[in-house]
């Protein structure tokens, strides 16, 4: 099987309170990609400017993610500044340029067309609908999104929506779709409109997924040293989907393991800058912390 | 075995944006003393006034609570109002009268002397600090405390803490007692200041249980339609401490389990105003939601 990925590929800068990283390959597709690699077949569609570096191309050929569908245009790649806080929860957006990124219109390769998952990653809806125009019929769209897209594109999200199988957002975005300060009651009313499963990430507190007749909750790994929260959201939603991939057939229990195996690759994620910590991971070091979410939820 | 609960009972006034209850049993000791009733041998240790209703009295009786300890004094019973907004998580105190409360000092009868577990709940430290001086050496004594004790009382509170087997305290009190942001962080700090168990309560994410060798989340259950969170902690704690007494026996593995007791009492507690869901559990209804919670965390 495999996983076709759409979206942003970033040179970002982060600063944190102790310590800075300047221009490190980063971006949702980036993130969502080595992630997903551990367990599947990665398709990656997305755009680089012609600054992008060779070491960019290096980690997704180590990782077998597929290039085919990444376009390498005249001008600068995207890029993102960032700041986070002494509590990493929080953080300041300090620069965007949108670059190669502002022109940007998703070509899915012919290679592509089959492919059995589709993840649209953060990106603006009415490219997320470019890509669905071009798919053939996956068994599972995924999808994920912002606040800025609830704000400034909600017609066009709403029809991505309800083209999703599965709508991956964070609780306060739950909360905004549905203006209900009840997270589970919110998730509820997303299911009436066309999502089967909604899994709403709390941050620290873990992940809970929702659907007419399935109800989970996975916690947060307590992360011992969280150096950059960057990627976490896309490198979650790069285990679940890349475990859906790898294991080949979808329940509600499967997704119950995808989302534990996404919270370990999220967990992993910010232990260090951008993907650093996630290019190097072992099978090994992933299945052992899949056991600590056993051992920590056991009772 | 049995629990030996300290705090307070109190006439409550709620409003939410839909209803209004007046002066209505309430407190600290009720609700963790109903809560914990439907597991152990509750003794109760608090002050009502001379104008504390029959039905109070009546309500401990049927829930075999007993009464030995519970002073009335000639005056007021404590009383406290409060507004709970859309989002039930957020309130305002519109009134607190203390009465009786101010003049209290617990006094624990000959009769409960032998008790296994002691509940210092949510009361001024110094006054824990009078209960702890008249009891033997209990096998556990479990504490409670707001961020009021932590302004005010500091030095009395770590006194008490130093002496807690298990400090039960929500997410935002941890992070006050330690001055760090991280939930899982501070919590292992507090374990240097005396409790074995640091159990944080984080509201409607559940809570997680600490140790030296030992961490478990339980999430918290989606109550369809939450009406009143008053006393929400205390029967959560109620939960905990009276399942530890009926098992009579103390492992991590036990507490793991007392611990899901209490979101269990804790989560009927919120579905009716004051204490009127927890008085008519069933033990069925209880273990149906135990189950419940092994559905939603299985994976």
């Amino acid at each position: 099987m495999s996983v076709l990925v759409v979206g942003s590929i970033a040179l970002d800068t982060i600063e944190t309170p102790t310590d800075r990283r300047e221009e490190i390959i980063g971006g949702s597709a980036t993130h969502f990609s080595i992630a997903a690699s551990y367990f599947g077949n990665v398709l990656l569609v997305g755009v680089v400017g012609d600054d992008f570096p060779e070491e960019g191309f290096t980690l997704f050929r180590e990782h077998g993610v597929q290039t085919d569908g990444l376009q390498q245009m005249a001008g600068k790649t995207f890029r993102w500044t960032g700041r986070y806080h002494e509590d990493p929860n929080k953080r300041d957006t300090l620069n965007t340029e949108l670059n190669v990124f502002e022109q940007f219109s998703p070509e899915i390769p012919e290679s592509y067309q089959s492919a059995d998952l589709l993840f649209l990653a953060n990106i603006h809806p009415s490219l997320q609908m470019e890509v669905l125009a071009q798919v053939g019929d996956p068994d599972l769209v995924i999808t994920d999104t912002m606040n800025l897209w609830i704000d400034t594109a909600r017609e066009e999200l709403d029809r991505v929506i309800s083209r999703s199988d599965i709508l991956i957002v964070n609780d306060e975005e739950v909360k905004q779709l549905t203006e209900n300060p009840s997270l589970y009651q919110a998730s509820r009313q997303l299911l009436d409109r066309g999502p089967e499963y909604i899994i709403a990430k709390k941050g620290e507190h873990g992940a809970m997924m929702v659907s007419e007749n399935d109800l989970f909750f996975a916690p947060g790994f307590p992360v011992e040293d969280v150096v950059d929260p960057t990627g976490a959201g896309d490198s979650f939603a790069g285990g679940i989907v890349g475990y859906l991939d790898q294991v080949g057939e979808f329940s509600a229990g499967t997704l119950r393991r995808a989302i534990v195996h996404g919270s370990t690759l999220a967990s992993f994620d910010v232990e260090a800058f951008g993907v650093e910590r996630l290019h190097t991971l072992s099978d090994a070091a992933i299945n052992q912390r899949f056991e600590r979410f056993r051992e920590m939820t056991a009772f």
